[in-house]
């Protein structure tokens, strides 16, 4: 089962979605059982069949083998220190990037351990943190009919971890993972956010990337 | 004229061929003259046609309308600071990134400025800097037969200049100009470059990226 902690917003919503209609038995949590089980309803509400549920963030921690980490950077430390215990030994996917706004330009903030990935790491030393999904529209998740077309950049220090999260990418359709390399790799993802969210206010647009030449 | 000024290794020589087969006038520049020459008769050698000369950078800065900065980052700050005066008033393409290497594996050092290329217009205020072609392969740039798959995203403040460098990216067949907003925006850029030096690496290519969605 696929769990994901503070799954409540956009991002999460978008790929306990995908995940739904790949097959996957999805649980979404929240700190608030009732916004957890609300969201895990308009998911549902989006597929005709498949299994999405919803429950407390340590429920989902404690229940799920595979869990996503979906909250905005600045819950990111909090949420992770509250569900650590239950997370030991698990594959953590972290989608968090570390972003400001300032008159709707994004920057990324200074993380003193180099990225959200690498903190999301060091709060949870006993599980294998993969960073991953940092770069794809929630919009473009949320809405089952559009075709995803995107490269998701995978990067992991333990390379079966990494193997299975980009194994479970490509049963999004339209998805095709890349190995990123060690997960300090993932601060030039998490940068790459905030690259592709610049560029969609310039183009109106909810951009991608594809990587050629590999 | 376009010029180079640290022209000499693979990305000046590779950006300085594919000028030269858009039928721009180029100029090569180093610190050494014979370094320059030779550098310009490298390229000239790849073509059956087109200008191609070189010259000291400080003859380069002062010659060409629009001067290209591809020097290791290491020498960027000595090399501008001694063309100051020559690059007053003038676009300044700025193709550094700013990266280490520990067994193989690129990251992006950290800079005052927050980029290369703020540092580049904080050594040139009286210049108008313009980011861009740091993610394309100097080994492609510098195969004449290989068509370049790649988009180059262009960060400048002034819309003036990153229109025009964007409109000149675009002379190199098949290079897409994107529109990356402002120069603060370059340093995501920067990362970018790292990022696909490592993927580069793991998979044994030469890499660049498309921005789809737009």
């Amino acid at each position: 089962m696929i769990g994901f902690i503070g799954g409540t917003g956009p991002e999460g919503r978008g790929l306990a979605l995908r995940f739904v209609l790949a097959g996957e038995q999805v649980l979404i949590g929240s700190r608030d059982e009732d916004r957890a089980v609300g969201a895990a309803a308009s998911v549902a509400g989006l597929v005709s069949s498949g299994t999405v549920s919803g429950a407390l963030n340590e429920d989902v921690a404690r229940r799920a083998d595979l869990v996503f980490v979906a909250v905005p950077y600045a819950a990111q430390r909090e949420t992770l220190e509250a569900a650590k215990d239950d997370l030991a030994g698990k594959i953590v996917v972290e989608v968090v990037a570390p972003l400001a706004f300032r008159k709707g330009i994004a920057s990324v903030v200074p993380v003193a351990e180099g990225s959200a990935a690498l903190e999301a790491q060091a709060i949870l030393p006993d599980s294998t943190v993969v960073a991953a999904f940092q770069t794809i529209s929630a919009r473009d998740l949320l809405a089952p009919d559009k075709t995803i077309d995107a490269d998701v950049v995978v990067c992991a220090d333990d390379p079966e971890a990494r193997e299975k999260v980009m194994r479970l990418a490509e049963t999004i359709s339209g998805i095709r993972a890349v190995n990123g390399g060690a997960l300090s790799n993932a601060c030039h993802v998490e940068h790459l956010t905030a690259l592709l969210l610049n560029i969609n206010r310039l183009y109106r647009a909810r951009s991608a990337i594809r990587i050629v030449g590999i």
